[in-house]
């Protein structure tokens, strides 16, 4: 739960505010009760603080009686029983696939209003890689050496800021 | 102190090792007992984690019963009573001091064996922005938006890992 809550972090917070144009999605296919899918909604999140130790009672209130429908559990945390790719379709318009065989980020066209794909201290598996590219996701890698999933995307932000400075 | 044992995790953690040739150190102002100062040891860790409950664990044991010489409390885990301008001295030779006015890190010079000095999230003081000037420190920033330190770190190591691959 630690490498999802310090990922939301990475994608949410700046120093001193939060990202309101960020939209995060937790994909939690480990036991007990895959597959799971938390929503973190940067424009409407209210209590969400660097601390994630209360991120995670935040995370885990959505688990609670999940439906397939999308349900919020507090303003901006919805949680809900979704796949992988169901998930990928909640989001959207275009996908870039963070992976370590991918095309070097400052050198890449990221779409506008991207939906960026990591996994956790795991590769995604077969299936997973496949849905990207079914639906033209854009390959990409933030340096030479494989990190934390936290710190890619600490390092992709900072290319966005960049581009939109 | 969560603050610290992010910025600690970004400067040492790889996805599935240590940073080797990192020294971290963290200087602890607050009360009960300022200075205090904690060194972590990249070659000679053994038991860190990217948890940050256990690594607390492993700063506190290094904070009990201080001393003006340094004492290992476990295999690359050094504490003792040290000023900022002393644990300055205790690294070098070379000092960056990464803050939203300094030079775009991109286009920088960055020294060799350089020691990178960050705040938390209160700027340094400006006795301490002055020990920094005194010590020839290069005024670096890692983009436009202010972030904070542990993915402030992420980026600088990303710009490292590029200039050596």
């Amino acid at each position: 739960m630690d490498i999802l809550l310090n990922a939301a972090n990475a994608a949410l917070l700046v120093a001193h505010d939060i990202r309101r144009d960020v939209e995060v999605g937790l994909v939690l296919l480990g036991p007990p009760s895959p597959p799971r899918f938390v929503r973190l909604q940067g424009f409407r999140l209210q209590s969400y603080q660097p601390d994630i130790r209360s991120n995670a009672a935040l995370v885990r209130r959505a688990l609670v009686e999940p439906s397939r429908v999308e349900r919020a559990s507090s303003p901006g945390v919805l949680g809900s029983i979704t796949t992988f790719t169901e998930a990928l379709d909640r989001f959207g318009p275009t996908f870039v696939h963070l992976t370590e065989s991918g095309k070097d980020i400052r050198d890449a066209a990221l779409p506008a209003d991207a939906t960026f794909v990591l996994s956790d201290n795991q590769d995604l598996t077969a299936d997973e890689q496949a849905a990207l590219r079914e639906r033209g996701a854009l390959a990409v890698a933030v340096g030479p050496i494989s990190l934390h999933t936290d710190h890619a995307i600490a390092i992709v932000h900072n290319e966005l800021d960049r581009r939109h400075a």
